[in-house]
């Protein structure tokens, strides 16, 4: 397939219905999350309770449909595919739960509902956010195994993309750089940490659950870094031009806690030109895929194109 | 052998150098610690300063010398149990980095040192709490394998110990009991998942990695859950009887925060004999190794009779 053939199918996404494949993704992963956590009422309910009601605020549930989409490109069965997808989702909501903590960025609201510690208090909600992490690699061992890639490749990738040189290492530059003047380099260095590595790891994760060849997951692997990336410049984008009603959560935020943004440094045409081109490599990157990324597209494109 | 006989080895673990074994095990453990972790100087840099501040904050590694001991009954290697025994303390110390946030114990002093929040603020320490959480499953899936127990069983049992089940349904059972009037059997509910989850599952790790059987592996838990408990029952004795300096850590504590414990609710002298009976316990089901397991024997007599 040519480069122009795959290309006009990126351009061709209008004609897959992302809505109707967004609200059957998001309700077998509901269905799925709902299954593999202690039910609210399983003692120590409080702890259940606060896992859940963090997990089930109504998330849009993108690492998921990524992470099955991906499943889908290679070839794969979505229930295959499932824990990796419930198990990436657990840990963004650990790592929001933490990152709404007083101590790090302060925030009463997530997608429009109080953030876990305004409802249970700091100490339950860090104790939810580790319970959720666990919770991941247990889902994780949990499920019976695939073929190419052993339990002991998924939870190595699950732990690094979570640890700290990836997630955590964004998290703490992040902190570090408030109030700073960063350089395009370093908030880039912040943005591949915070947000690329764990939505790389959705897609690579969806790829190895269907037994993947190489060249697929290193195909995945740029789609996920640069879809990543272009995510976060979005949400820099969206925080300076939207209103906190629309986002759900505190707009303005980055500007009132001195975060450095592409925005802040480049301009907000630059930033969503680079947003863009960066959509553009990582549909570049779908072309081994031969037609069968239609729902990967599709959600690069959404992801570009949001407004919340 | 008899009972009789079991029972006069567990009472001449004198003869066995203790001392000698817990400094050889705790070197080796704090070598393999450092291998494992990322330098501190690796960027972000104040995330592993953060990790290594309280991973390599004089901890005694009673959990990684049980991990190590159990595997020496099973005849194991001490390099095929070192993985587990580093994962086991990367989870002890995760669980401490958070339980001594001011929104849970609210603790100043760990060990004689200022504890993580107090020397990096809360923020870095939520996430180097994190971070040692997700080290732990990394560590454990970087080591090569075992025979008879895959890595899928190890993180399993990492993972139940470590949940919202066990150890952080200990933290937040604790959490809630603060100024109430707890029952005996509340209060066990408390200790059985804060300690006896962790330290049960350190013994099974270290027969698992020796290849046990599953009539080891049974004795391993029978030991590690009545020395989990007796260790508990023993802290909160030393909380009441030891000053701050000794301990390291603020005495008076659990008194100060209207906290449970055996000798408030049964007295200390019946406490003192109930940790006793139950490393009597302990050492009963040690029978089976037949005189392999002189250091969990000597381990266990010395939390009972441990001073700080």
């Amino acid at each position: 397939m040519s480069k122009t053939a795959t290309r006009a199918g990126a351009r061709h996404t209008g004609s897959f219905d992302l809505n109707t494949y967004l609200e059957g993704r998001t309700a077998a992963v509901n269905a799925a999350l709902d299954k593999f956590l202690p039910k609210a009422s399983t003692k120590p309910a409080t702890i259940h309770e606060a896992m859940r009601y963090s997990l089930f605020a109504g998330g849009k549930r993108m690492r998921p449909a990524l992470c099955l989409a991906a499943a889908e490109a290679c070839d794969g069965k979505e229930s295959e595919a499932m824990p990796m997808a419930c198990a990436v989702e657990c840990i963004h909501t650990y790592s929001l739960i933490h990152d709404d903590l007083p101590a790090m960025d302060n925030d009463d609201y997530r997608r429009g509902k109080l953030t876990n510690h305004k409802v249970y208090g700091e100490g339950v909600a860090v104790l939810a956010g580790d319970a959720l992490l666990t919770q991941a690699f247990e889902i994780v061992v949990r499920s019976k195994g695939w073929p190419r890639y052993s339990h002991q490749d998924i939870v190595l990738e699950l732990a690094k993309a979570s640890g700290s040189l990836q997630l955590i290492a964004g998290q703490v530059a992040d902190l570090e750089g408030e109030g700073k003047k960063l350089s395009a380099n370093e908030l880039k260095y912040i943005h591949e940490r915070k947000t690329s590595a764990l939505l790389c790891c959705s897609v690579r994760l969806g790829g190895m659950s269907s037994n993947c060849t190489s060249a697929q997951l290193q195909a995945l692997t740029d789609f996920g870094y640069n879809v990543g990336l272009a995510f976060q410049i979005i949400d820099d984008i969206l925080d300076v031009t939207q209103t906190s009603e629309k986002l759900g959560k505190t707009a303005g935020k980055d500007t009132a806690a001195k975060k450095a943004t592409y925005p802040s440094i480049v301009g907000l045409d630059k930033s969503r030109k680079i947003a863009q081109q960066l959509t553009e490599k990582a549909f570049d990157a779908l072309k081994i895929f031969r037609g069968k990324a239609q729902a990967l597209e599709a959600l690069a494109e959404f992801l570009l194109k949001r407004d919340r």
